[in-house]
């Protein structure tokens, strides 16, 4: 089950650096990648930035219909986000090949990852930085988490396979957002 | 001691999404501010955006003198960085508040900190997205870690003053870099 969450809350997702999956949709085919590049730009409306190279797929299908899902995985899920960051959607129906359990977005057409923590669907809102650094910058329109018992414990990439799952929380006085 | 690090593996330090502590250098004042919305761009040369409000003197700053040092605290600092995020340079000297150690930098009149595990210098290559977006393309020129005994445990900060620190490592087979 999915629950709503504030866009004023999505920073408190990605700003913490996880790897996160990339739904896209073009021309009646889904696909899906892994990607660790992005960082937020604005709080609310939440905006971020993509680096998603233009060898990949997924360039070509965001570049034409200006829509996307950022799907945030936890640990759990880790051996589907690095097979699914191997291969390439051209010639593999990944949903298939890894088995992904997608659901129906509200704003978007593009598949949401059901099994994913968060699923932010998103729309492209500048495309100026794509050809030169393959930046695109996405705008926020719906957020989802789908609540668990136990804490999620999301993925960071270090490079060549290697990976630091969350550790410990620590608490501070913050005067910041 | 601090140690050269081959550009090439530069993304290995900022693609798991630390917090990192920005210094900048400009009239004879030195300042630093703590930041987490940053990504990688490419990988060699390594390229970077970072989000810099421009309500943040260091903005003006980097903005004048086209430098900036990206440094990478372990969680031992958490509260220097905790705290460097919660003032502004404007009428306060952070360095000397929060008792921090700087060195000299090798290709920018940045300081670097010491205490830090990583200091990134860098030179801003790009400010076409800065006014709108408050986004720095930065290329890192010189790399350095300062080895440590234990492992170097990252921050990443999770809004409101929640911060997680890194856990275990995984590692997978991956095809990619």
């Amino acid at each position: 089950m999915r629950k709503s969450v504030p866009l004023s809350s999505v920073y408190q997702l990605l700003e913490p650096g996880p790897v996160v999956m990339v739904t896209a949709s073009c021309d009646g085919k889904d696909n899906v990648m892994t990607l660790s590049w992005h960082m937020m730009i604005d709080f609310e409306p939440p905006v971020l930035g993509c680096v998603i190279s233009n060898r990949n797929y997924t360039f070509d299908m965001i570049k034409k219909t200006k829509e996307c899902v950022i799907n945030i995985p936890t640990a759990d899920l880790i051996k589907k986000v690095v097979g699914i960051g191997n291969i390439s959607g051209k010639k593999i129906n990944k949903f298939k090949k890894f088995d992904l359990l997608k659901e129906s977005g509200e704003k978007v057409q593009v598949p949401l990852l059901s099994e994913c923590y968060s699923s932010l669907e998103c729309k492209v809102i500048d495309m100026t930085m794509a050809l030169k650094y393959n930046i695109f910058i996405l705008q926020v329109v719906k957020a989802w988490i789908r609540p668990r018992k136990k804490r999620a414990l999301m993925i960071h990439h270090c490079g060549k396979g290697k990976f630091v799952i969350d550790g410990k929380i620590v608490k501070l006085l913050s005067k910041k957002k």
